[in-house]
């Protein structure tokens, strides 16, 4: 089969990135040359539960994802999605089956829970309830979110100043360096309300990017991030604010616009959601109470 | 709760889009503004299959998507996904539940079977099959795509030159009028060799923009695609590429990076794939045959 080069050569010990030969075409002549890709492997998240004896192993979900931070994105996707809820019931995480091609692991984390934790895979559909009057709207998922106990976040933190949020695309471009060298990766980070870097995290699934960082912090025992900012590279949806919404994080800052649900969802709990952020401007879609315009 | 205005404000007939105040910010000052955003909302795709008297209903999916070319996205879905091979294996498509708010429809589209149309659900979990040699890994990915006869494209066709190329951003971002309003969608298009537009779909999710617009060909009985280019707005992924195979695309030209499986599933299918397209430059990652660079 003709091709513009050969095979996708994996660079060892670089599982986040690749090269391949591409052939670069400009109006005034092309050229062969090497490019830089953002990996994409699917990974299995499995959980073991059960009392000691008789343990069972469960498959709960194959994401496409950039591989890396692997542990965060089975633990944080498992706490964003509302099966765990605090770190001492996981037990252990490990790698299971043999090493993928180009990787020195396998495409297989499986999530060991403590003795005693029941998993309700139903919550795994939470998002979807029926409602009687719409059938199945925006506003049902909104209200399963409620129904799941989902609270308002605290509208007193934190306070951020205008000119931090103007400050933190430049804040996360710094901090991608796979972005960088790819151009094929969404970022999500972590700041505090001055806009110090706590964490960042790529993929080229965006939601993915989320729950590393939010599995980041779950794995340090630290779930709650009601004093922090998440900004995040891409657009704003309903999943992102909703995962999000778990991890108590009160302000989301994105680089992209949102949807129509992301704002009401954003609203809904009191959440401060601000889109198409840059050096000269950003919109506050809600929650503008958080942000202190002005210079002083 | 407090908050930077009311709430979303559903456009009565314009069920893609909608308003919300916001707060715009600068360096300078800060103003209230409206500001249109894309809308998101939750749709279930069900079938109905089985011999008259005796049909069952079961609900397949349920997909984040913006309200709008609905019966395309179902019909879309189940033919990408594997679960549709022909039009007249369709008998019927509706809306079923009562409508959903602010649109003057159901969020729920029942796609009715012709009688004898049998159903393998477990298709929509054949993308990850796992093989003794990796467990789950992406060439286990790509395996199974053959394993359920996915087949190379035709080298042969199409065959579009290097100036064509540099015009289909443009061409696409013409097409987009939701994006420009809101900044919020994806776009898909589908455009023929020397680069006119035969149709174009918007949603907050790539991968739908896809559904939408190869579903407008499979309901129009021309499901295969192989003398034209798939243009889309974002980066590419294994999720795309898979979809633009199952309807026989033989090239597609992506305004972003592509993933390393998106390369890879390219490259063993015999597809084109182009991605960091613009007036000036673009890479070609596999197929370049089809190209004819050059300005004769």
């Amino acid at each position: 089969m003709p091709s513009a080069g050969g095979p996708v050569v994996r660079i060892p010990g670089m599982s986040s990135e690749t090269t391949v030969p591409v052939r670069r075409v400009t109006p005034e002549g092309a050229s062969g040359e090497d490019d830089r890709l953002a990996v994409e492997e699917p990974m299995e998240i499995r959980v073991a539960f059960g009392p000691e004896g008789a343990r069972s192993a469960r498959s709960l979900s194959v994401t496409m994802r950039t591989p890396g931070h692997d542990f965060e994105l089975a633990v944080g996707f498992l706490f964003t999605e509302g099966i765990l809820a605090r770190t001492d019931e996981v037990r252990d995480v490990a790698f299971c089956g043999p090493p993928a091609p180009g990787q020195d692991h396998a495409n297989i984390v499986r999530v060991d829970l403590a003795e005693g934790v029941e998993v309700d895979l139903g919550k795994l559909q939470r998002h979807f309830f029926t409602s009687s009057s719409c059938g199945i709207c925006g506003k049902a998922s909104l209200d399963a979110l409620h129904v799941h106990g989902l609270r308002a976040t605290d509208p007193a933190r934190p306070r951020v100043r205008a000119e931090v949020v103007h400050r933190l695309p430049e804040i996360l471009r710094a901090g991608q360096p796979v972005f960088d060298r790819t151009g094929g990766l969404h970022a999500a980070a972590l700041v505090d309300s001055e806009g110090g870097l706590l964490a960042l995290r790529e993929d080229v699934g965006r939601h993915n990017a989320v729950d590393k960082l939010i599995g980041r912090r779950f794995l340090d025992g630290e779930a709650d991030l009601a004093d922090h900012v998440m900004v995040v590279s891409g657009r704003t949806s309903f999943e992102i604010l909703q995962k999000a919404l778990v991890a108590s994080v009160p302000m989301i800052v994105a680089i992209g616009a949102p949807s129509s649900l992301a704002v009401e969802l954003a609203d809904k709990f009191g959440m401060t959601l601000v889109g198409f952020a840059s050096d000269r401007r950003f919109n506050v879609y809600t929650g503008r109470h958080r942000i202190v315009e002005g210079s002083c």
